[in-house]
């Protein structure tokens, strides 16, 4: 099979240089039939079998409700991969993929369907060598969390005998407070060690985002500049062009800052303001990414440096939207934040006095994460005042989505016979660059699962840090009024450009 | 004039903004009839006139020993013009530069013909009120400077009476080594002062030259990385795919060093290594360029940090070509380079233990010219080794022709479910970020000539100190051997390419 493999034209290079193909193992999806598992897990699943990366005798078992046999499962299956997968359809990848694929079915609570999905494990050991290795993805609603992992623990599933391994994959939110994500915490960890839970923050698998670390310390270029006596600022973006859509039950009581803040901003500021890791082990990384998250420091007077708001009616894409008060399943007082946006400090020597501006919101300008690291001024200008007039702030902007890449924004002389100088840009984009396309994020971050490679996971405290941070934040905002509001399809309320201007600053168009 | 000039189309929005138009003037030419008059300087006079740059009455006079009239001589700028001017033909401005055209018929010794050129200045004073201001252009082989500015001032054409102004212009070559550079000067300076004389380096005309202190210093990411704690050294070529043509009486003798390395090349190091100027001034620049032209330091073995060679017959084009000592008017024993590459250092705190590598010849791979900045690998690497294989090191390069614009090189992550590094490139085009185009070095250096800005123009010390550089290399080559020798259409001697292993370093291919 491995010299097969290595004749793969789906594997990357840099996986034909240095494969990195899971060993014998298993995945069990519980929630099989979401559409997290449809639209992500399932065709992952398969891109990574078609691109030679899983073992030949690969295990794919669904555990649901539904009552559905194995050929049920497998259609399911079938059918979320063609319309889903990133790689081409190949019949002999679908077939080999098939003779690992089970349906359990039964409730969380049923004990009789646990003890069914131990018995699956077991033939499949038997049937395709997947020696007792299995991971749980538990894409289930987190109320159902300690049902789930207490069940795995009392039939036995989560114990690893003799050199086999279990793990535990879950999907965020972990939890809706420090409080809650201590309790979810302890739940877990009471039946799988720390070293054996995967939480999935798929922002983390984008290729933009781990090219941070490359970028920053791959290359002489960057790291000497990138620290409070050349960075003026930092401003982490994620705007979704999108409403709430069908998630109020889901959705309200959260909010913005609870659903994009805590997790996935919060990791692209420590990736960007993180010291260099000794190396990139995962707790090399995660010793990093803990340290700086340790150092941020909320801003005194919450009132000015926070900004939270719910969109309004408005225009987006030409269509009139209605406003987040209007959705359905939304309560009309409801103060719920569909915008959020906060200043944060480091306080260490790297960053002391950089402020690092994090902003997110539903029905903005457009979809678009990025990371730009705004820089200060020439300390002094041998220019004349005049010939400088249309020049910024140089730039380095991270595009993590979706037009992948990176810019850098410098001035340039303007053509002609004076001395003039304006913003220029220049770009590297992935898709130019590279011939390979990026894998789904989930397809790396199921790998990483299957090779015990937890890297691209936050850990325990991580998150924990992440609620410290956002705790009195959201305390702050239930003691406050209402919420501020903008029409949709714009880029936030006036007070979040307010909250910019009063530190003689501005917001990026992105 | 000065509105309708606001609303020329053609104008930079540079220049409609900092208006930078000549006052009253005229500019005269000797040598009218060669191919640098025809193809650069009429042309450029006539986009400036275009372009609202020139004053309503500006005065072109062609000095000869044709036997033209005024219609004669008008009629060869209107071809020229027509044939070589970058902007579009426009009557109305062609009918008024017209007004002020003149032609004197003489021979450089021709005592009349001077005494016609004083006549003809002094009725355009009158007829096109020029102000008695001009400027002498000698576009003449450099055995004729000593005896046409001879002439100039025993006419009283260098007087600059009643607050008008009198310059004259030299091309190169400024001498042949510093003794007659030297030479030169003294004749030149004994009719003109130092701030009436300006010296054509054409390269210093180009936008992507200018552009190298725009970069540096109005912006904040370079100049922080722009010293021997990070750069590991720079490289500065001009390639030229073409051989020499028809010029074998001027080349032969000189060759690629004298006539490339003393003023292009030299300048380019000067731009790129010197110190931040207090201003952009003629003085304060010449200040920094003399400064930095004076820290540069031989090295001690010349005959391992030189090459020179000459090109064989070989392959251009897909065309077969002819070697140098095979070309016409060529001593077959000729030992002039027709490639020369030198290392340099540079004395100073800054740029201590950095080389710098200039390279120029004729038929080379391709025409190009360009200043490489090579900075040294990350001092340690978190990735694995077999990571970054494909990792090289970081590079900013200024490409001056023909591709206008700014390259950055640095490592980026692969697509890919491993963490793989591998150079991708950052692009800034002229062409594509400036709707303005970019006049032609001799537009600007002509202006800047009426304006008696002399920032664009090497000073005396300039070009002696560069000879100072050049010349032991050039005493160094005649005392030995033949040439190396490199086939035609390649990227010239193995020698070369031998002078920077030793070093650990290669050329780059451009």
């Amino acid at each position: 099979m491995s010299s097969a493999h290595e004749a793969n034209p789906l594997r990357d290079p840099a996986d034909r240089r240095l494969p990195r193909i899971a060993g014998p193992s298993g995945l069990v999806i519980f929630g099989v039939t979401g559409d997290l598992s449809r639209k992500k897990l399932m065709p992952a699943v398969y891109d990574l079998a078609n691109r030679g990366l899983l073992p030949p005798g690969f295990a794919l078992i669904g555990f649901a409700r539904r009552d559905w046999a194995d050929e049920d499962f497998a259609q399911i299956v079938h059918d979320a991969v063609k319309e889903h997968a990133r790689t081409p359809f190949r019949e002999e990848v679908w077939q080999q993929l098939l003779q690992g694929m089970r349906f359990v079915q039964g409730d969380f609570d049923d004990d009789a369907a646990f003890e069914q999905l131990g018995a699956t494990i077991q033939d499949l050991d038997k049937a395709q060598g997947t020696g007792g290795n299995f991971a749980f993805y538990l894409s289930v609603p987190p109320k159902f969390f300690p049902k789930v992992v207490q069940q795995l623990k009392k039939h036995g599933l989560a114990d690893e005998q003799n050199g086999s391994w279990r793990r535990a994959v879950i999907e965020k939110p972990f939890g809706h407070d420090l409080a809650s994500a201590k309790e979810l915490n302890a739940i877990v960890h009471e039946v799988f060690a720390p070293d054996q839970v995967f939480r999935i923050d798929h922002y983390l698998g984008k290729e933009t985002v781990q090219n941070i670390l490359a970028l920053r310390f791959a290359n002489t270029l960057f790291e000497p500049i990138w620290n409070r006596s050349y960075v003026d600022h930092v401003q982490i973006t994620m705007a979704e062009d999108i409403g709430i859509g069908g998630r109020a039950g889901y959705y309200d009581g959260i909010g913005a800052a609870r659903d994009v803040i805590q997790n996935h901003l919060l990791q692209l500021l420590a990736l960007t303001a993180m010291e260099e890791p000794a190396s990139f082990d995962a707790a090399s990384l995660a010793a990093e990414k803990t340290k700086v998250l340790r150092a941020v420091r909320l801003p005194k007077d919450l009132g000015s440096a926070t900004v939270r708001a719910q969109y309004a009616a408005g225009w987006q894409g030409g269509e009139k939207v209605i406003g987040y008060l209007q959705e359905e399943g939304i309560d009309a007082k409801s103060k719920t934040d569909t915008y959020a946006a906060v200043r944060l400090g480091i306080d260490n020597r790297r960053w002391a006095g950089v402020p690092f501006y994090l902003r997110t919101g539903k029905r903005l300008g457009r979809r678009v994460t990025e990371i730009a690291v705004v820089f200060q001024r020439a300390p002094h200008s041998p220019f004349d005042s005049t010939a400088t007039e249309e020049l910024g702030q140089n730039a380095l902007v991270i595009r993590v989505q979706p037009d992948e890449g990176v810019t850098l924004r410098f001035g340039s002389k303007v053509p002609g016979t004076s001395m003039e100088v304006r913003d220029v840009s220049m770009d590297f984009a992935y898709g130019e660059s590279f011939t390979e396309s990026s894998p789904e994020a989930y397809e790396r971050l199921i790998l990483d699962v299957l090779l015990g490679d937890s890297n691209l996971f936050p850990r325990t405290e991580e998150v924990e840090l992440s609620w410290e941070i956002l705790d009195p934040i959201e305390q702050f905002w239930d003691r406050s009024g209402k919420p501020a509001q903008y029409p949709a399809g714009t880029w936030g309320p006036v007070e979040a450009d307010e909250m910019l201007e009063r530190d003689g600053r501005s917001w990026r168009r992105p």
